[in-house]
């Protein structure tokens, strides 16, 4: 049901012909209100789309009628031009919808460097408004995919609210941002600060301790869009619970499509001095390659655990980290524990647990294994 | 003629057993002075090997009258059994030598998390006692080397004076530290501290600036010794020009073996408003894997260039950005520039010029593409 679960909301998925083949490439979110509320968290690299910078400007009075995505081209590192393009995106959906281009949002994923053929995507905006619909959830989520094999929503419904959402991405998943696009709607009765405060907490925690292959987008859009439409004012703490498992569910979805990957691999580092330390730890594990490639062989490689571990700041002692992998603590007080050989590998999903010693805080990041077919993946494909 | 150019140096080779398959794993250098000065650079790794913790405090009193280096163990993460295994080997070189075990420096590399066959090395030491010789440099220089396909030398004579040196490294090579085992030495008469200055110099343009795959080892080490056989007080700067030029040389061949490569790749960042931006941009830009997987590919695919640069702190404007790949300006103005199709990318060096546009600041960063020959070697490879 993706973003249609929600009362309030239709939506379009089509194909305006952006890429090659007739594969669906546009999609289209509206909100039908009674609210327009809305919060976004974007990419914190500093080459940002052109799609990217629009949004921000959109995003800025918490007001959003409706979001335009499309894949097969970024529109980004495209200039003047291309933030016209983006303009001009927005103001076609504005004089089909009868809204403000002010109030339209724009997300675009693909190629870097290429112009978006506005030839067929002002067209594809026309079709897509002709099609939307309250079941259409589906067909918007497949049109936002790229490498993505499979297309990635969710649904959540609290008491008396409903929070759905769809998300692509399968390589460039990266933190310190929102890590893809996704757009999440809900019916519930929510101004557009607590929004802000519920999604960015959500992500912080979600979509931002996703870590595929360490590489930023200059893409990465999240929005979240209340309509309003149950009537239903949620308990704020059981709304915020309700966004953030829609992230989770979205992110173990996108770990578990991403580029080439044989393994899903879980990194959770406790007994940390501070939660920033948990996670610089987890991302550090999360981004050595040759851990990566060692995993992938299946390889309960410990020792490149914690030669990740001792490239960070984090507080600790060489002399007590302690490292399980699937379980078996095979590294205690920084050197030889259990058995290596006790570790089974053979399943996708691994479990490494980094013990700091020196603290109570804790965090968990995701990250897959490093193959050939990611290589092959994107040394073939430009992306 | 590696570590035994200069005068006054002898070297072994040996296989001592530590291997398997009887290959060469044990090294010795030894200074015959009559000067004993030395000077060395370790990982910045928090998480460093017993002979890193051990050479760290031999080389304080700037005094060094041999170095035992072994491969087929790197003695990481092994406790305080494998801190006296350290020990014990400085011990049976100095018993064999004469020499004080506090004068001994020791260097391992392989795999972390096993403790060393000492039943083994320490009869090693002692046949590499009795090889001893002024033309062993190169045997020395292959008996370090682990997954190198190639052993490193390199040589540079000054006016009166020589500098020669040998190198291991193959995989894990990343800036902010040594980068792997070097030992230089020199005849030169130079006392410690000028040493000193003069290698964290070199070392800070050259194996600082190699990130072949962005992982740091926990045993990097380069030392510089001096003999002062050749009874020449050299000009500072003719000498430390010297000691760059072996080191840069080492580091090109560490570039052109690394582990699966295909490319070998030279990032040169201009504009800069400082070289510290101009580093850091290079490093992101070297550690990108989309990236390095999009050269491999021969995809001059310069977005990932900008993405890469984009995650850094570094002074700059994404309107002004430009960046050429192999002399063609692919990106001007953060935007479309030539046609990419003009780059020729056939062969092994790729040059990629990223121009900020933001000072007059420069650097140099060399790193690999990623390949599936990389995924191979570092998944079947317990390292």
């Amino acid at each position: 049901m993706s973003v249609t679960a929600a009362q309030g909301f239709t939506a379009a998925g089509i194909a305006a012909g952006i890429k090659e083949g007739g594969k669906p490439d546009l999609a289209l979110v509206v909100n039908q209100g009674p609210r327009l509320a809305a919060a976004g968290v974007f990419t914190s690299n500093r080459v940002k789309a052109a799609p990217v910078l629009w949004s921000q400007q959109v995003i800025k009075d918490g007001q959003v009628s409706a979001v335009v995505l499309n894949s097969g081209g970024a529109n980004a590192c495209t200039g003047p031009l291309g933030f016209q393009d983006t303009h001009a995106t927005a103001e076609k959906a504005a004089e089909m919808l009868g809204h403000s281009a002010g109030d339209i949002a724009v997300a675009s994923t693909g190629l870097i460097g290429i112009r978006l053929p506005m030839d067929r995507l002002l067209p594809g905006i026309e079709k897509a408004c002709a099609e939307l619909s309250a079941h259409s959830g589906e067909k918007a989520a497949i049109a936002i995919t790229t490498t993505d094999s499979v297309h990635k929503t969710a649904v959540v419904r609290g008491e008396g609210f409903t929070v759905g959402g769809m998300a692509k991405g399968a390589g460039m998943l990266a933190p310190g941002l929102a890590t893809m696009l996704a757009v999440l709607t809900t019916d519930a009765d929510v101004d557009a600060a607590t929004l802000d405060t519920v999604l960015r907490r959500a992500t912080a925690v979600t979509f931002d301790r996703v870590d595929s292959d360490g590489c930023m987008s200059t893409n990465d859009t999240v929005l979240l869009l209340a309509s309003g439409a149950s009537g239903t004012v949620p308990d704020t703490g059981a709304f915020a619970a309700a966004v953030q498992e829609v992230c989770q569910d979205l992110c173990r979805q996108l770990i578990g499509d991403a580029e080439g990957a044989s393994k899903d691999i879980r990194i959770e580092v406790t007994g940390a001095a501070s939660e920033a330390d948990a996670v610089e730890v987890g991302r550090s594990i999360a981004r050595n390659n040759l851990l990566k490639c060692a995993l992938h062989g299946e390889d309960p490689n410990w020792g490149r655990v914690l030669s990740a571990i001792g490239t960070t700041s984090a507080v600790f002692d060489p002399d007590r980290l302690n490292v399980a992998i699937n379980g078996v603590w095979v590294c205690r007080n920084g050197s030889v524990g259990e058995d290596r050989s006790l570790v089974d590998m053979r399943y996708r999903e691994v479990r490494i647990t980094a013990d700091l010693s020196a603290g109570e805080e804790s965090a968990v990041i995701w990250t897959n294994d490093l193959t050939a077919d990611y290589v092959h993946e994107n040394s073939a494909y430009s992306s």
